[in-house]
Formats: structure tokens, C-alpha cells, sequence
């Protein structure tokens, strides 16, 4: 099992483009993308949780109810969400996919991200159609990962490659961020595409199991988006027989899967709107996985903690402190904190109380652009990791002025 | 009932008294602080829910166990929290003030407020009792609130007075900010004094009753902190007959320490840390008062709108957004958005969807240094108020630098 190069086109049959319509006014900022399966895919997504939903999920969920799909078309630059005419302009979209390609529009997904609450015209997504369906190639991915950009300032893709079944199967994804991004349901948008060969209920069930512990556990800001989708077309051409169970080839697929969801939540913290450095923040020793996962949350999730990982600050009180209050059944008098990065290792918290560091040791530890905190609750056998990023100037900055 | 001038010395018989010891290096900020009644009060404290607890507050909960207080001491500088002999000290802070003023230990509450997870010294503390001891005075609340201020730049402090049983009765309070306040838990630090005569149980109750209303609906940044504390001691002499079941002179009593208790709550939020302006975020048209409190608190949690807030962007989506994600069983599609200041009123989302409104017009309501936002999810008649503030660049830089 290997990272290889490329994204949702590193997988068999799968075509993907991205172009700029006219939905953003900067010319130079793609802003549709189209991703199409060569044939027919199984299909599976989930969705944000949040009560206000775009109008593209509700019409995406529709559309996958027959466990198949065969395109996805997307729009960065406005949500598609809190508008009178949603529905009816995300089920456009779909409808222009049918007109230009031939595939049916029950078979089309569709997603949209950026200012919610403005009206979304058809206009500029009908005339840049047939510039959209030509531009399509098995190159695609890097166009649709730039078309689905906001706010992000790294394209992110990852693909791997897996043997199964005695032959060469892969799984490739893209993902957006980086403002509005926060554990505990379906976060982002995220495509991803493999020629595994699996039936619907399988995919759904492991993308269901995937995404507990790899999107789920990315915080940007603590705010959840009301446009988050993962999905995921699995078209068969790898030419494995198709898993139906959970047997060995299922435990194999997951595993790739994590690959390539857990490097995009990495990459989706990592890119944090304003953020100068990813924040991993690992919990063992915890007596179950829910513990270990709602403690690995509390940390990254405090802007208080985030703040002092900018200044470089090796302010551990704030990690108790948020585990303090994060609901966990811990005992605090058993806690250890340790900071790591490239530049060393600085444990400062032993059983729930202080220990001596090096002040001028810890700037440096703390100032690398990867910053593992490492938390050993010393009660069990349990761990998680989450992924998240500092709270900058910039954050703020990028968000006092993004919609006007 | 009307606010007059003072605070935790404007009802009779309180003394109060703030010096600088030496637990702070910069000579000119107080960090110690003494109220004492001059006769036995009934007291009631509510705590802080993290499970990481200064050491402070286990004290002054055992010392209260009884119902009955005389003083409470606070140092600011260091919090007291998550060291091995946390309990010892506080003790010993306790210890000294029946040193110097012959209170018994056991009448004497103790907080402390500042950074965790370094160890506190007693030898300021004690080097300092003395002086402390001779500043009491009824004019030193001013000197009091400023003691315990951390990173607060104003000074909070309230009196309000009413008439009770055909005598005169004031309720004064101080408070301390500005960082690590989140909703949800009695938050903050606060000290209440009246020369209302009313039983413990009584005070209890009110107390309880009152922080759902006032502390526990402000947010400056999402963090409980371990030392959160707010305490009443009622001494009596204003000679009314004792309140001791829930009459009208009961419902008097939690009218006035309302009128306390919400002023202090504004304050903090108004003086959270980095803060350009407070924000109002009142829910109305609820089908029941907590849907009202939640919806009203996760407006104001919302780090991407309180950016914008900052920016003066009437991203209005993002309140829509943060009501979705809150948990509360809402209609969406009839959903009333309004942003008011002195400035001007500007409905900007009604039954869900936008209303075209000025941008010119938008950023001058919103340039205002206290900005309401009114939600009204027409559905109901329960309505609830919170406060909290934007979140600035300034945030990030006391928060980047705070330790060290």
C-alpha cells in the first residue's frame, strides 16, 4: 500500500475538470469543477450535520439513494444555501451535466461552497458548460481541486495504490477547506474516487466508519458548515470481484481509504484559515475510543491553546484546561502533556502538575510548522488523533472581511 | 431599584481593600484583594464545571459548606491550578487573614486567577497581609476590582439599591474577565456583597436561579476556565426581616441581583479579551426558554461571526449557520435575522432566506461599539439574551504572549 501521485483521476476511469464560469469575479480563480466516471459508479457521501443544509445536499442525497452515481459537479465562490430558489438552481446544475455529457441527472451529485445567503445565478454555469465537459481528461485533478478552493491556499490531493484480489487497485481523492471546519460530523468537501469494485452498501458502511476518524477529527474554528459533503464513487475497473462483506479485501479497502482521508484532514488543518502551523494533537492511554477521540477534539478545539501554539507559548495549563471542561471521564491527577516537533520533544505536564522545562527549549520546539501534543491520560489502552491548526492575525483577517 | 455608585462596599457594613504584593513583577498592578464583613453573612458560591479545579475553589467549598462567610481573599498573577501543593497555599492564604484580622480560617472564601500551572508562593502573599489589612476601608472596592483584574482593561463594578420591608437594602458586585469565558458553567470571577438580610438556602437558591440568566449567557472565547467563582455574602444589616422562602421580597431580591449580575455580564463581555465592541444576541419567538439561551449563545460562540463583527460585514449567513449547528430543534425556514446599534436597524434575513439590504448602510450599523443581533424564529414566546464580543486581532496577540 503506497501514496502514489495524483488525485480522483489516479484511479481507472475516472475524468475530472475544472474552469473558471464567471461565479467569482476574479478571472484567474476557477470556480466549477466536474468530476465524471468512465461507468457507472457505486456511491456514497455524508453530509453536515448542521439543521441549515444547502440546497446541494438535499439535492445530492436524493440522487444517491440508489447507492449510484456517475458525475459530480461542484461551484466554489457562494453555498447555494438560504436561498428562496435552491433547490431548483442545484437541480439545474445537474441538469446541464445531462445536457452536455448524456448522463442521466439522478446520477449526478452536486455541491456547492462559499458565501451563504446570496443568490446563485445559472447563468454563468450554463455558459461555461461546454468549456467545463471539453476540458475534461484523466489529468483532470489538479483543475477540479483548484475549481473547489475558497478560502484555501494549497491544492489538496492524495492518491494510493493497493494490491487486492491479484490485481492493482487505487483510491484518489481532493478536499477543500479551510474556514467553517469542525469536528464531529461530516466536514469540508471532499471527493474521492477508487476502481475498487464494492457494492453501495459497502462503500457507504466504509466511509461511515472512515470519517469518525479522519474528517471528524479536524477543527479549523469550531464553526460546522452547512455545505459539508464527503463523497465517494467506487467504479469497478480495478477488475477485483467486488467486496460485499466485511471480510479481508473490506479490512484492505479501509485501510487505503484512511490513507488518503486521514493526509486530506491533515492537509485541510494544516491549510487553516490563517494558520502557520498544523497542530496534532494525539491522546493515549485513554480507557475507551470515545474518550480518547473527545480529548483529542477538547485540545485542538481551544482558541485559547491554538492561540499560545501561534506565540510559540508552552502554556499547558490551557490543555488541561480544555480537557477539563470537554465533557471526558478523565482523572486530572493522572495526566501527562508533552510537546514535540522536528526541533525536539518537551514533556511539561506529569500526573495533572507542572515539571521544569527550558523556556528558551520550548520556543523551539513549539516554532517548528508541525506541533505534536501528546496526551497520556495513563488510564488505558485507547488513543485517537486529531488534526488542527493555530489561530493567527490572519484568521481574523481573512474572516472581518470574506464576504465583501 | 436604581443603580447608585460603588460596588461591593455600597451595602452596609463591607470593607474591602486591594495592594500589590509582589506575586506580579510590574509594581503598579494591584494583585491582592480583601472584602470583610464587618458581621457574619449568610454566603452562596456558584463553581466552575471544569474538571480541572483551582485549588482555590475546593477550599472555599469546604469553607462555605456551613452557609456562613466574613471575607473572601483573592490574588490575581497565578491561578493556583494544577500544582502539587495548590491546596496547601490556599489554606495558608485563608490561614493569614485570621492571622491579621482574626476571622476564623473557615470564614474566609479564597480565589485566585491567572495563569496555570505555576507554582504560587506564600511569602508575597504574607509580606503583603499587612498592608492589605490596614487599606481595608469602605471605599476600597474600586482598589478590590482592581486586583483581581488579569487581562481586563476596565474596571467592573455595580451597586444597585431598593427598598425591601421598608428599609433601604443595596446589592454591590465586582468582577473580573476577560479570557477563558464561556457560557454554560459559572464562569468568571465575581463577588457579591448585600446588606439584605436573607438565609443561606435563600442566597443559594437565588444565586443558582440568577447565573442561568446573567454569567452563565456570556462568551468571550469558547474556554471555561478552572478557577471560575461567583460569591454573595449578604451580612444582614440593612435590618429587613430575613428572606427565608420564595415571597415577594424574594422576588425583589433576585430582581435587584439581576440587575447586578447582568451589568457585570455585559461588562465582561464588552471588556473581552481583544474585544472592539459587545455584542447583543437576543432570541426571541422560541417555543421554550432553553431553544431561546442556546440559539442566543451559539450566535455569540461563533468565531467566523464574530470575525465578522469585527469587520463590520453583515455576514448574516454565518449566524444562520452557527443557530444550525447549535443543537436546538429549530425551523430554519422561519427564521428572522435583524443587526441594530445606535446606528440604525437593518433586517437582513427573514423566514430563512435574505433581504437585500445596503452595504453602506450595513457596515455604519455595524461600526457601532455595541451591536445587536435579533433573532426571531417565530415560534413561539420564550426569548433570551446573551453577550459576547468580536474577535480581533488583538485576541491572537494576548493570547499568543500571555505566559511568557
Amino acid at each position: 500500500m503506497q501514496y502514489i501521485a495524483g488525485g480522483v483521476c489516479a484511479p481507472k476511469g475516472f475524468k475530472a475538470a475544472g474552469v473558471h464560469c464567471g461565479i467569482r469575479k476574479n478571472r484567474t480563480k476557477y470556480d466549477l469543477a466536474l468530476i465524471v466516471s468512465d461507468e457507472m459508479a457505486a456511491a456514497a457521501a455524508v453530509y453536515t450535520q448542521n439543521l441549515v443544509k444547502g440546497a446541494p445536499i438535499l439535492v445530492t442525497k436524493e440522487h444517491l439513494a440508489d447507492g449510484y452515481a456517475r458525475a459530480v459537479i461542484v461551484n466554489s465562490g457562494n453555498a447555494n444555501t438560504c436561498n428562496a430558489n435552491g433547490i431548483e438552481i442545484a437541480k439545474g446544475m445537474c441538469a446541464l451535466v445531462r445536457e452536455h455529457t448524456g448522463i442521466d441527472e439522478k446520477d449526478v451529485a452536486v455541491a456547492s461552497t462559499g458565501v451563504i445567503g446570496q443568490p446563485l445565478s445559472l447563468q454563468p454555469i450554463a455558459d461555461g458548460m461546454e468549456k467545463l465537459v471539453n476540458a475534461l481528461s484523466y489529468d483532470g485533478s489538479v483543475d477540479a481541486a483548484n475549481a473547489i478552493m475558497t478560502t484555501d491556499t494549497l491544492l489538496k490531493q492524495f492518491a494510493v495504490e493497493f494490491m487486492m484480489d491479484g490485481v492493482v487497485c487505487t483510491i484518489g481523492g481532493i478536499a477543500k477547506g479551510s474556514g467553517m471546519i469542525h469536528p464531529n460530523m461530516a466536514t469540508m468537501l471532499s471527493f474521492i474516487t477508487t476502481d475498487c469494485a464494492i457494492s453501495p452498501e459497502m462503500l457507504q458502511e466504509a466511509l461511515k466508519e472512515d470519517i469518525v476518524e479522519s474528517f471528524n477529527m479536524v477543527s479549523v474554528d469550531g464553526d460546522t458548515s452547512t455545505n459539508d459533503m464527503v463523497m465517494i464513487m467506487a467504479n469497478g475497473l480495478a477488475g477485483n470481484s467486488p467486496i460485499t462483506k466485511k471480510n479481508a479485501d473490506y479490512a484492505t479497502f479501509r485501510s487505503a481509504l484512511r490513507m488518503i482521508t486521514q493526509m486530506l484532514s491533515r492537509a485541510i488543518a494544516k491549510d487553516g484559515e490563517g494558520a502557520t502551523k498544523l497542530i496534532v494533537s494525539k491522546t493515549v492511554g485513554a480507557k475507551n475510543v470515545e474518550t480518547a477521540r473527545t480529548v483529542a477534539k477538547a485540545v485542538i478545539c481551544s482558541n485559547l491553546f491554538k492561540a499560545a501554539m501561534f506565540g510559540a507559548d508552552a502554556n499547558w495549563g490551557r490543555v488541561l484546561c480544555a480537557i477539563g471542561y470537554s465533557g471526558a471521564d478523565v482523572d486530572v491527577n493522572k495526566i501527562d502533556v508533552t510537546f514535540s516537533s522536528e526541533m525536539g520533544k518537551l514533556p511539561v505536564c506529569m500526573n495533572g502538575a507542572g515539571v521544569p522545562f527550558d523556556e528558551d527549549e520550548a520556543k523551539k520546539v513549539l516554532s517548528a510548522n508541525e506541533v505534536n501534543v501528546l496526551v497520556d491520560l495513563c488510564d488505558g489502552e485507547c488513543e485517537a488523533t486529531a488534526w488542527g491548526c493555530d489561530l493567527t492575525y490572519d484568521y481574523v483577517k481573512i474572516n472581518g472581511d470574506y464576504r465583501t
